[in-house]
């Protein structure tokens, strides 16, 4: 399927960082989903790269609604929003194009496409795509919403420094959604952006950990086996450039509870069924239980830094040195937290339209 | 796709714990792939429960191979093994079916399939069904070590105590191959087991972590965005039961690293490109580099354990306690990776179909 | 997807004439639907050759669930039904194996599978992998039926000899299901079946056209462009072996109408809405209107006969005569008709799952 | 997969008569195929309304390259294309839009997306998406042309006039290249025009079937059962509007044949393996055989006509009359043969790269 996620609902993203734009087409929405302008492009702009930690790469990204939507509802045909690039910039990509820059896919990418690839600031593989999956994700979160479904993203740690974890979903959500650094401890913050800025001084970048709530999500959804709900979850998020790694409720550390420890016991809550705690992250075998969804993905640093590195030209067959220069984000985790929430949400979309039909996420008329 | 895993060569399990039969069909096989039905039973025989750290049931995983085998080769039609149920206990599992196991998929799978689930001994969640990936798995392994890539699993770490990672990748790979308990290190393995028995007398269990290492896979395979490599292989690997994270390369390390530290700069060596490490797991981009592609998933500790827990009847809708009997795993890692390298077979083969087409794994008549 | 079929309920077909069996899983279906296992067995009869005008291999059909029934009902999880091949020729076929029957797969199964084809009794082209359409054919007509959903097929023309078109659909559907020879006319089934005893008496077989009627799907069913129901339903038709054409409506005759006799108006019908005739098939812009859906399938004459025939040993790469012996169908068109049913009942159950849902159709606990 | 077509080779149409733009998404294309701008705008052009028997939209056609081209070669990215809408009419749809018009989706969109669907102008039913399936064939038909694989399709029946069938391929090919009215008789092709305009003048439409074939596909190609290239060619052939039949080899004809006649003997050419004729049009047991593929397709009579039409107004739930205005094709075989050139493109490239992976329909670099 390679550029296409789904079962029922299809997301394909296009584009290249230079060509004329880059985009998305969902295909199986549900007809009378409202789409909000206003929400898609606070959105965007919350992936887009400001301020002192990110970036100088001005991106617009103005779209255009291809088709889709009618009379502000999506039509149940496919949906495609185009973003032209404009602001490529124009200086030669020739000269270096074989110059593997280490923990990006440039080498990876001419053995693929055996130099056909466009190799212009990254081409296919550029982040700048993940502007189409937060589009994607803008036209279905206030969908899930009505239904009761909310997704946030916290960054769990950065830099070695830790955020505190969720305490209260509705109020952290609401911190987290108003936030251009999604963390839930302010203080965290602070430090964590001290310690980006630090690495950006000396060229160099920073990774972490992004942490991903799903609320509301009704018990009984995904399937066992190969479509697992933490099957479809990770596939859409090691889609996300740098993510490296992916885990449910206590994720890693679970390698060392005892069983008796990681279980989660059941028990009544008024008329409820729930779990006392958490660690198996709301999904047992595979299904979801009715508790939070609650995932980890690790980011990597960022690829791009200043200081010099050994390398080799791939064409030449020959070691090189490598320096970069212009400018590039040291940190991109708080950028990718509203990419993550928009993964989510696609997949979550898709879980939903299996399991209740093509209509379901859409208004009656 | 539910029960099917892959684009070009697709794996469909089926079954249940107590049902007649398990099984798997692989469509898409190329035509001319040896068919080694000693290796099929050694391969089983991993699986199988043995020795004091394992479950009791003796199940004997004889199989019929129901077509797709002809005069020893695949024929390049689908190929389906069946298994047969034959050590069902005969208990009656009507009376405690609505008590929902902790860390099980009991009142999951009610959630779901609403009460018309196969509830005996797991059903369709039994771990059982692993067998029908260990045979997929023992079709696939000997065609792609004919194209020279190798795939092998240790347990890198289990009740807290740390295997040594990998060194000489094809001496540790014959050391794994030939090990009832799959670890590099004999010494942690004694540990292990040590530790494994003592939870076990405890009526608990434990977990840990599989590490995976795929060797041989050429620079240039896999896909940007939705289908990288990662998003393949984690998709598949978080349909084993118990797995709750997969990373690769460093993994979740990468969180507190620098870009100069994570980034693997390229050399040359001779007239081949390769990293002078490999943090990124033979990934960049989604795509492989050529370098080992190395993995880890995270197994929860078995959920079965014989410490009465608290939890709920999900039919009467009130709090319950559960002492569960017999005999159950207190440790499945071991067993796990046998299945863990199948289910990296399943995708590699995958992959390589799709890029060189149905022909490619089979021999040229 | 090669042997798989379907988006939403996937239907996955395995097995060669003479391999230890051959099968279908189903995958995707609702849980709770009541499998009858009388109905099974009454359905395969129709598809087993009987009389005069059948081929002699008795083939028992007899089959195990493997899996994905339990106490009655569809578990929800993959379904799958093995049969056995009991009534294989021990006759030796690698004398002949590459003297191409004209008209069969023999040659191109070469080509694909390069000699490692099991080319015994025609291998997995055979027509009694059609057995296991028909299987899960029989769990889904009768769920289909519970939502008002009825198919049924009748053999329209054969040898020249046309049967009249349906009058009363509920009546003659009576009628088809009763029938070891569905037609309509009882006239013509005598007429027709001393045509197709003629020629099997010169050692040659005759071809006809199957109509199929679906009734009961309601309106809104169905993809604009790539999956029209008509995409859909001809996708899985040209699976039957023989089926060389599919056709909507009014079909082909529709070529030499105006616009203004192939439109078929609307009206009222008390509150429904209708159309006066049915020249399109109960399908505008792909999708269902409410009217029964009208097929029609051309099945060309059985490629068995028992003149000598001219062709190749493409093994030798030479010219060679063909004279086949043993006993082979003159005609298979009241044979495929359970066929054709069965296989419009997958697209269809598959199209209502789509735009349902999972639990669609089952029953209720 | 709803707007998506393809296994490896994967097509996604988008749009609405009247939203801001039509395209089409081509994922799994190789890297390194030539993409030639003045033939795709000379293949738009072929099925862009021309003459006295075309509908007097002025369509421009001008598109976009968004991604997945560089310095003229596919990059094996995907490929996307828009095209934007600007000849809308700017009358007012939402008056008549309930007053459903006979043999066309208008009844059936509302059934399916409860009235959010796009009505201006057939909306994404409109016959003009059948020009991003143009652009998609017109990537691909020259890199199948590389291969030695032609693709042509002439008007073989049209107002109840037969042109005659294919003699010389190669010289066919090129009258119906350089054809507004592609048949390979004039003198047909005149009677055909003069029909037509008789129709029109009568406010009528006539429709008839079109003949493809497909010359150079390897011997070996395609699927048993499900993915035949029978079912690969049906499903995407019904997916043009106004198909409501297609056929392969003699067609409905072989309903009439004896087995002796409609097997295609085999003998050796030199050292080529071809049949004597051609019944079964290339294809055996759903593989191509070497043969030309030949496929008929018939299409119904435009729905549009000026003739007034009984109908309903499916929101009032009334009877309605209807009288179109406006201009609108009185028969589209003409302009529908380059769409049907192209979906057989699309089918066979899928086919091929199946078989002989992603890279075999590029160049070398």
């Amino acid at each position: 399927m390679k550029n296409t996620f789904g079962n029922q609902l299809q997301v394909t993203l296009f584009g290249e960082s230079h060509s004329a734009g880059i985009g998305v087409v969902i295909d199986g929405l549900a007809p009378g989903i409202a789409v909000d302008e206003d929400y898609i492009r606070a959105q965007l702009k919350k992936r887009r790269p400001a301020g002192k930690i990110s970036t100088a790469r001005k991106e617009q990204d103005e779209y255009t609604i291809q088709c889709g939507v009618f009379n502000g509802y999506t039509t149940g045909t496919p949906l495609c929003i185009t973003i032209p690039n404009t602001a490529q910039h124009s200086k030669d990509y020739s000269e270096t194009r074989a110059i593997a820059r280490p923990g990006h896919a440039d080498y990876t990418a001419y053995c693929k496409y055996h130099g056909f690839e466009d190799y212009r600031g990254g081409g296919h593989f550029s982040g700048r795509l993940t502007a189409a999956l937060v589009v994607a994700g803008a036209i279905l979160i206030p969908a899930l919403e009505k239904k009761g479904i909310k997704i946030g993203t916290h960054i769990r740690r950065c830099a070695g420094i830790d955020d505190r974890g969720f305490e209260s979903y509705t109020e952290d959500f609401e911190t987290l959604y108003g936030s251009e650094f999604p963390a839930l401890s302010q203080e965290a913050a602070d430090r964590m952006v001290k310690a980006i800025e630090g690495a950006a001084e000396e060229g160099d970048s920073v990774g972490g950990i992004l942490e991903t709530a799903i609320l509301g999500v009704p018990a009984g959804v995904g399937e066992p086996w190969f479509d697992s709900v933490e099957s479809m979850l990770s596939h859409a998020m090691f889609s996300i450039p740098a993510v490296k790694g992916v885990s449910f409720g206590d994720g890693f550390a679970l390698a060392d509870l005892k069983g008796s420890q990681a279980n989660d016991p059941f028990k009544m809550d008024d008329q409820a069924i729930v779990t006392v705690k958490n660690s198996n992250g709301g999904i047992n075998g595979g299904i979801t239980n009715g508790m939070p969804i609650l995932m980890q993905a690790v980011i990597k640093p960022t690829p791009s830094i200043f200081k010099e590195q050994s390398t080799i030209d791939f064409i030449q067959k020959e070691d090189a040195q490598l320096q970069l220069n212009g400018r590039h984000d040291p940190c991109i985790l708080h950028r990718a937290c509203v990419v993550a929430d928009s993964v989510c949400a696609i997949v979550i979309a898709d879980l939903l339209t299996q399991r209740f039909g093509t209509d379901y996420l859409g208004e009656e008329r």
